[in-house]
């Protein structure tokens, strides 16, 4: 490991914390971020610093920095811009490692806070100290059971390394990929980047085992060169997903007045994108589902997909999907179709888009996914079956108390059992085969069920067929440079 | 009103029912059948026929259509394929004015199914009974109080007439679109059309006034230029909103297996929806977004939105949406910055989108909103705060318990007090100026509140900004007729 990781071992696996501005009161910022750093269960010594406080959420509290005993790894401060400056010039004279500024009121507000900020940035030139921010959400990470952010969050852990320009949307698409089963191992919301860049998150990530797949919300690149070796280093080796906001110009005047960060063409980050393997989210929603499938999916070995549906009119809009964006729905040869003919009911619909028209037979089902794949028809498999929520449809029926409650109930527990089963055969047929398989349902139980599995679920084929093909895409782009490699 | 007209009532409002297939078992698609009509609370008579029964689910049952005393407006058929014509005859004979024919295995499977649906095609021209499907999921109607559908469904009432040449999606859509706020005044799965054809229902809704909004999930149109003339009217009158499945050639093909229709060419579609004003969804979850928006908005009366926003990345990708759709994000006049400014932290972002950083002054988001329409600066507003939802976020604060559960509440009840606030204050805006709002956010707190409202909700910046650009196209088509009319 070289020396620039075990650095940012002191912010993403700190020995110890201090929280300046640390609160007895859950409103005042100070007051939630510490309790969200003991929500972490974080597990080294933590340093509440607070002058007019003995004690703060139980725990020893220090009138300052300097009063700490031993060597601290990180500081997170809280207090206001004039204060937080103070702190920082006591943090590198006691030789901290790390530092997140979430106190506001810096570059973003211009005049002094312009002049503070350019300080703070000598101040991390100087010492060498990771400081992240200021005007910044704060810190996860996964494995350093650190949760250093103003704001309560509830983030799943996985694999995904995330670093975000704009601090509460960064949490909304925290918030939204978590929803979907998927996780993080680390977290950045990086505010003004007074001293650490997006480049230098995503030059550490790409050398962290622990992040698999790395996801960007950018709103400007302050070094395009860097930024461009950086990204198609991380692209080798794993799958980098950005989205880039003030991508017009109304974009991007209001992330100007935003954060004051520099939006740059996206004309020019659309070719370096293209050039350096980066899959491009073109709008918040794109960014979720492409997280969601690159952190559960195995890659597909190419554009062909089979698509298994229980109603004509999805299986329509799948494979529109899929033609729309270059994939292919392969014939099924005829051995295939024979064998399916077996066991399923007359009127099926004998071809691609595999429609079997209302059947319950979870068999069946099971047998086409496995199939299709035994005979390396399809390289991804897409389980259509979008049942409505039934879950208010029949409030009218128990209204009117025409059936017994027990009667309905059994209906009920036969549509979840069968929603259920279903999507346990898709997520053991994607086990089976090491092969990416991804579910379009309305069924909230079939979230539940695959939440941890392999396969991510889609409200609407769309949102599922992009996925696909952006994942052929990047498959794609990482033989045609093994290929120029190998030369 | 014409002879027609008054036609369709026997479909969308009969003065009785009888239910073909009818049985005391929830599980058969005659006792579900009848389940429905029951929920739907219909007022008229309702006839189960079944003849091994003599009473169903609590009603006198009769062994076949000849034995029931008096003229008949509505028959539903869920019994087979060969049986269901043999009933259809006795319809004939009996001067049974419409029918719906839940019944699958027609032309869909072909052969003798073919030959049968074609007996059906002559019965319904010679007798001019009105008869929807083979092969459909049933009718909905709000007015009529009929729910004659063969799966527990639950639509709200409300302006939009609905015809689906795909039951399932369908149904699913229906579904999707309740959730939303936005309600159904008609509802018809129109099956194999052997007699009544998609042309037929949206000729009918086009004059009739309980629909408002028109929605259409096409698979083929059988008459290119009758859909032409009668699409060109509809839109004249009231949105026409449509989704053309079957774009490509897999999806063409999938469509054709369905419901043996014949797609016809995107191309072709996509010239003749710009003809005539048809908005054109692409996919489900457009057709979903566009029919609620329409449905609860007034039309915008240009092309300038409004963006008022608490957190400056939301802003950002607001912003690049609407250019990207082609509306305008216009500069605020000095008056309304100098007013605002009066009453904003000195921070704000001082131009559209108006970023108030973090504010939680309601009034201030409200005199916001008030000036943009009170001095003519924007034509939409949208709001795009989209706050993640809490939910879930504090589990970890509580796992530890180091704020009281009341603290916590308080903090809790103060978030959701804000948004609920900041929605009422949307909803106001909107209802006092007659403009079109729209909410952007991720709390489940503001999707409540505006449930009912003016003021439709989306999870993300880009499927609001798309609905305001449908709603200024279909404007726009409005006025270029209106003036080419006037000439």
């Amino acid at each position: 490991m070289g020396r620039q990781e075990s650095d940012f071992d002191a912010l993403f696996k700190p020995r110890n914390i201090a929280v300046v501005g640390a609160s007895n009161t859950f409103g005042k910022i100070g007051g939630a971020t510490l309790a969200a750093v003991l929500s972490g269960e974080f597990r080294g010594e933590i340093y509440p610093v607070n002058p007019y406080e003995n004690e703060v959420l139980g725990l020893k509290t220090y009138p300052n920095i300097s009063s700490i005993p031993g060597d601290i790894d990180l500081v997170v401060l809280t207090v206001p811009a004039n204060t937080a400056l103070e702190v920082l010039r006591e943090c590198e004279r006691k030789g901290v490692k790390a530092c997140i500024m979430i106190t506001a009121g810096f570059k973003e507000v211009g005049g002094e806070g312009e002049k503070m900020q350019n300080e703070v940035s000598e101040i991390g030139r100087r010492s060498g100290m990771k400081i992240v921010g200021p005007n910044c959400m704060g810190v996860y990470s996964a494995s350093g059971n650190l949760i250093a952010i103003m704001s309560p969050v509830n983030p799943n852990k996985g694999n995904i390394a995330m670093v975000s320009q704009s601090g509460t949307l960064g949490m909304v698409l925290m918030d939204s990929i978590s929803r979907t089963g998927a996780g993080f191992t680390k977290f950045v919301s990086s505010g003004n980047e007074a001293v650490l860049k997006l480049e230098d998150y995503l030059d550490y990530y790409s050398s962290d085992l622990e992040a698999r797949v790395v996801v960007a919300f950018i709103e400007g690149v302050r070094d395009g060169k860097r930024f461009r070796d950086i990204a198609r280093e991380l692209s080798r080796k794993k799958p980098f997903i950005a989205i880039k906001a003030g991508k017009t110009k109304a974009g991007s005047e209001a992330a100007h007045s935003h954060t004051s960060s520099i939006a740059g063409s996206i004309q020019v980050f659309r070719s370096v994108a293209k050039q350096t393997g980066i899959i491009l989210a073109e709008n918040s929603d794109e960014l979720v589902d492409y997280a969601t499938a690159f952190a559960k999916c195995p890659l597909p070995e190419g554009r062909r997909v089979g698509i298994l549906s229980g109603a004509g009119g999805w299986a329509v809009l799948s494979a529109d999907a899929c033609e729309e964006y270059g994939l292919q729905v392969p014939p099924l040869p005829a051995n295939v179709v024979d064998k399916i003919s077996e066991l399923a009911p007359s009127y099926w619909s004998r071809r691609n888009p595999i429609d079997l028209v209302s059947s319950l037979d979870i068999n069946l089902f099971k047998l086409c996914g496995e199939i299709l794949f035994e005979e390396d028809v399809v390289d991804t498999l897409l389980y259509a079956y979008i049942a409505y929520d039934f879950s208010s449809s029949f409030d009218p029926l128990s209204k009117i108390s025409i059936f017994s409650e027990e009667e309905i109930e059994t209906f009920k527990k036969g549509s979840r059992w069968f929603m259920r089963t279903l999507a346990e055969s898709a997520s053991s047929v994607s086990e089976k085969y090491g092969k990416p398989v991804l579910f379009v349902t309305r069924d909230s139980e079939v979230y539940n069920v695959l939440r941890n599995s392999r396969v991510p679920v889609f409200g609407s084929p769309i949102r599922a067929v992009k996925c696909i093909a952006k994942m052929v895409e990047y498959q794609e782009y990482l033989e045609r440079i093994m290929k120029a490699e190998n030369k």
